[in-house]
């Protein structure tokens, strides 16, 4: 059985040399243990946070052990009273084809409600990451102007339909065409702005003829420097994600510093992981299913078939070429 | 009568040739107008933003007229129903050495419940500022661990004792031995540290063995880049000023981009300025008299007598000298 551990914390840009595939067998099973088929497999940027060794809101991955992140299994067999053989679960799992979990680390999941994916995606983390930073921070009021920086991404596709839902303005920022195309006439955001131009903060400020109530962050560097000269008075910024500066060290990821936009508008920034939420998930996912039954969320997993293909989904991440959330369907075609 | 005006816009630091000494005469008392002669005016280093043309939360001073900041005044005549002549007013007053204003930009205040000074320090804008920026963002909790910049300054002295007040500990940072003995000797914070030795960094890591729960913001600039990888899980940074950058254009104003930071702590940052807490000003107020009388407040205004002295002693605001709150007192010695 295949396993993807970390072989070396990378500098920069991760590789393929990042990641040592092993042959491994599982051990035995435990009371309570559940052994699960991984069926989908979540690639998420915050990710290559963890492959550093620096404290941060979750402990680094240890080297020589397995990549965690959400995957989705099929129960095989079930030491646990809360699952039965053929059960669908999610949770924290190994990057590996099979796993012994103790079942209180996972929950069943119904795939009559939503098609597996969806779980991993926009009712999963990836759809809270989007409600709570946007709701609960940013607080669009209708008809205010909400900015989302990689608009067409996992997360920002969600911010800006639930902005939407909200009744706000929504620009959406993102690196090609394509992923304009696919804000503005899939999602239906209001404005879609491509930061690879050289007009990119001429067109922000036109984009934005009444000044930003919300920027939902989830890019940083020079992107995010274009959008504090337009911060409104009492403007809000949840700060979800910086991947421009996920590859880079500390004293690459140079800007102006905010603090006197922040004083001029009297605006509020704020950082968080979803995790900040967990005694919200219940009320979150509630409504995201809502949405998603009434028509108002669309969503879009890429699929890429094949554990093989674990490791070139999570590369893809940084390349800025992927739409909607990536999941790995671990069992191939 | 002598009155001062902003002569050109100041690129960088502002200098005496920034301003222009005229002699003017008042012209006629209109019915609800108080005619006063200027006891006390306060400089304040927010006045250098207001030098520049640029947009923020208050418009800028128009070239070729007066520089206006909070004072004091004496009435000489009054055709308000609100004012006798001999009461003392406060109010935004221009830098002149008598001036008309209507009645009701005015308000009367008394002698009798602190020393006339005070109320352009640690019972007014700036002792308002600490106590709204600290209490109602920073919100301290007894035994978190508090740092403030500029912890010698006006603003900083009060949000370091209102902090003690609230049961934090409480780390001050500024730039000489002299303000290191003034905080930890005669305001009782707990640590001082200097920011202008190599070892700044290390000290400030030292000194909050617990991280940093919250970081009241008056300098930016490098010493506020030093405060981010202290920062604990949700702490919160209420952003008052950034002197370091007052004379610096954008571009020179840059360091690592805070966003990261914010992430791995859920931190929040929100910029203010007391005007935003207008609505409640009288309760602050209460409070900061009731704390003087009790003598859990320690305040210090340095004088300066003459109107002459007014432009040295704004000057003196970005030479990094100063402790405590800077009064002119117009009416010289």
């Amino acid at each position: 059985m295949k396993q993807i551990n970390l072989k070396t914390r990378p500098v920069g840009l991760p590789s393929k040399d990042t990641f040592e595939i092993k042959d491994v067998k599982l051990k035995g099973m435990q009371s309570g243990d559940v052994h699960i088929q991984l069926v989908y497999l979540s690639v998420d940027p915050y990710l290559r946070g963890r492959m550093n060794d620096t404290k941060s809101y979750i402990p680094p991955f240890k080297l020589n052990e397995p990549i965690v992140s959400t995957g989705i299994g099929k129960v095989v067999k079930s030491k646990s009273d809360d699952f039965l053989e053929g059960d669908f679960v999610i949770g924290s799992v190994p990057w590996q084809e099979e796993a012994i979990l103790p079942g209180e680390t996972l929950q069943k999941i119904d795939p009559a409600v939503a098609k597996l994916p969806a779980y991993l995606g926009i009712i999963g983390m990836t759809g809270l990451t989007a409600y709570f930073g946007l709701l609960d921070i940013g607080q669009p009021e209708p008809d205010e102007t909400v900015v989302v920086s990689a608009g067409a991404g996992a997360v920002g596709s969600a911010v800006g339909q639930i902005a939407q839902i909200k009744g706000a303005r929504v620009v959406g920022i993102a690196g090609s065409e394509e992923k304009i195309h696919y804000m503005v006439n899939e999602l239906g955001f209001d404005v879609g702005i491509n930061y690879k131009t050289k007009e990119f903060s001429h067109n922000l400020a036109k984009a934005c003829p009444n000044g930003i109530d919300v920027y939902f962050e989830n890019v940083g560097g020079k992107v995010s420097d274009a959008v504090w000269p337009l911060l409104n008075k009492f403007a809000r910024i949840p700060v979800c994600g910086t991947i421009s500066s996920y590859n880079k060290t500390a004293e690459e990821d140079m800007g102006p510093r905010v603090q006197s936009y922040l004083i001029k508008s009297s605006a509020k920034m704020q950082g968080f992981t979803v995790g900040d939420y967990a005694d919200q998930f219940a009320e979150g996912k509630k409504q995201l299913v809502q949405w998603l039954e009434e028509g108002k969320l669309i969503h879009k997993e890429t699929l890429v078939h094949g554990f093989d293909q674990t490791i070139p989904a999570f590369l893809s991440l940084f390349d800025g070429k992927n739409i909607g959330k990536i999941v790995v369907d671990v069992r191939g075609k």
